[in-house]
């Protein structure tokens, strides 16, 4: 298979792709790093990856970026930083990517723990993990020619305590290559609408 | 109890009106409709609106627009559309609240049936209704002072079916009545960061 990884340079996107690359030909794409460019605010930019690139049979994303802050002091602005990157940015490649999927191709996009274990300051990452779980749910039973749509909902991974750690006091960091187990499950599987929780 | 009800001229806020009517005094808003006006996709517009009522027990959102088409046809403006009136209005309500709440006093928010039952053209109600809960999960462990924080996911209404009812054939729409009860129990009881699923 032809895999594209968008964030592939990023602390999950690195294992998927050493994941997905053991047996299939990954192409690697950030906003600034990876072989191609693209910001995926921006649908233009990705429409037009997408037809540099031509078809391909997966598509995945690990990249989004989301404010935290303590509930109180949240201002919508703040909550749009996470609606307009990890949202509607991996709604921009799922609608784009539909035309250069082959039959049976897939998408998998990220969410993450947040979505059901609310975290202090995490107020907008559970908002906005659970609205690209509801997005799968509702695109997976449209999409046409067997396309499929997956989400992958990552726990805190070691390679990114660094940052993340004093977010998740008490939860068990998981290594990024197991996380990377679940973007293979849904690329080189065949369920669709599925969250894979990688707890 | 002193109860705010957004959205209290709607299908759903008017039977939600009658049932807390039964034991609470009720003030009622809409944009154009109700006893006070505020537009609650502008956060200021609700600041102005609480500090005019003053200190309330409790505030429930009936409200908020959501665009409905096939998934091939969806545009990432056309998903705005719930995000900015659905999502983001009830989060402006929730965040301007905060303040006006006595202790131990209630936000209800809004989801509906799609955030788990997908159905076609409906990728956006997914989405937004996913997210409501998903901000709900996430807030109720943050807010100050016993204020809770709850969200009903109301089936399909009967009050509805002459608008909705294409899009939910085979769903056993249930009286909005029936979906009110559901907010009764979110501002009358003591739960937080409760999904209360009126199907
Ligand atoms: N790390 C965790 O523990 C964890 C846990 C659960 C969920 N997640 C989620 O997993 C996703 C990836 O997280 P991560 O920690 O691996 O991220 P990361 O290490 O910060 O890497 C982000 C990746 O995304 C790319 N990227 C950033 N902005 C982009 C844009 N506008 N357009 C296209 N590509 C862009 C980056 O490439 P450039 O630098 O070239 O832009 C990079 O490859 C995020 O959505 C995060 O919320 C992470
Ligand atoms: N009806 C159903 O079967 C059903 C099922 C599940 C979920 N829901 C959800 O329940 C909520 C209410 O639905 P509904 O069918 O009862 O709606 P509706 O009959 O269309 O009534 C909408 C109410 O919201 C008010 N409103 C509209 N825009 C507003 C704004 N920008 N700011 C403040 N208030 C505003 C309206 O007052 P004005 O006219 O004065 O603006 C009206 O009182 C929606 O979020 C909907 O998605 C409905």
């Amino acid at each position: 298979m032809k895999v594209i990884v968008i964030g592939a340079t990023g602390a999950i996107g690195k294992a998927v792709t050493e994941e997905l690359g053991k047996r299939h030909e990954v192409v690697t794409v950030g906003a600034s790093s990876g072989q191609h460019q693209a910001d995926f605010t921006d649908i233009a930019q990705l429409r037009s990856l997408f037809a540099k690139i031509g078809k391909v049979d997966a598509v995945v994303v690990a990249a989004g970026a989301l404010h935290f802050a303590p509930l109180a002091s949240f201002t919508p602005e703040q909550f749009y930083v996470g609606l307009n990157s990890k949202l509607m940015g991996q709604v921009n490649v799922a609608l784009a990517a539909q035309e250069y999927l082959n039959d049976g191709g897939s998408i998998t996009l990220t969410s993450g723990i947040v979505a059901e274990e609310s975290i202090l300051n995490g107020v907008s990452a559970s908002m906005v993990n659970s609205a690209v779980e509801g997005f799968v749910r509702g695109a997976a039973i449209e999409l046409p020619r067997g396309l499929r749509i997956n989400v992958v909902s990552p726990n805190v991974v070691q390679e990114s305590m660094d940052s993340y750690g004093p977010f998740f006091i008490g939860f068990e960091p998981i290594a990024a290559s197991r996380a990377a187990l679940s973007y293979a499950r849904s690329v080189d599987g065949a369920q669709t609408g599925k969250v894979y929780k990688a707890w």
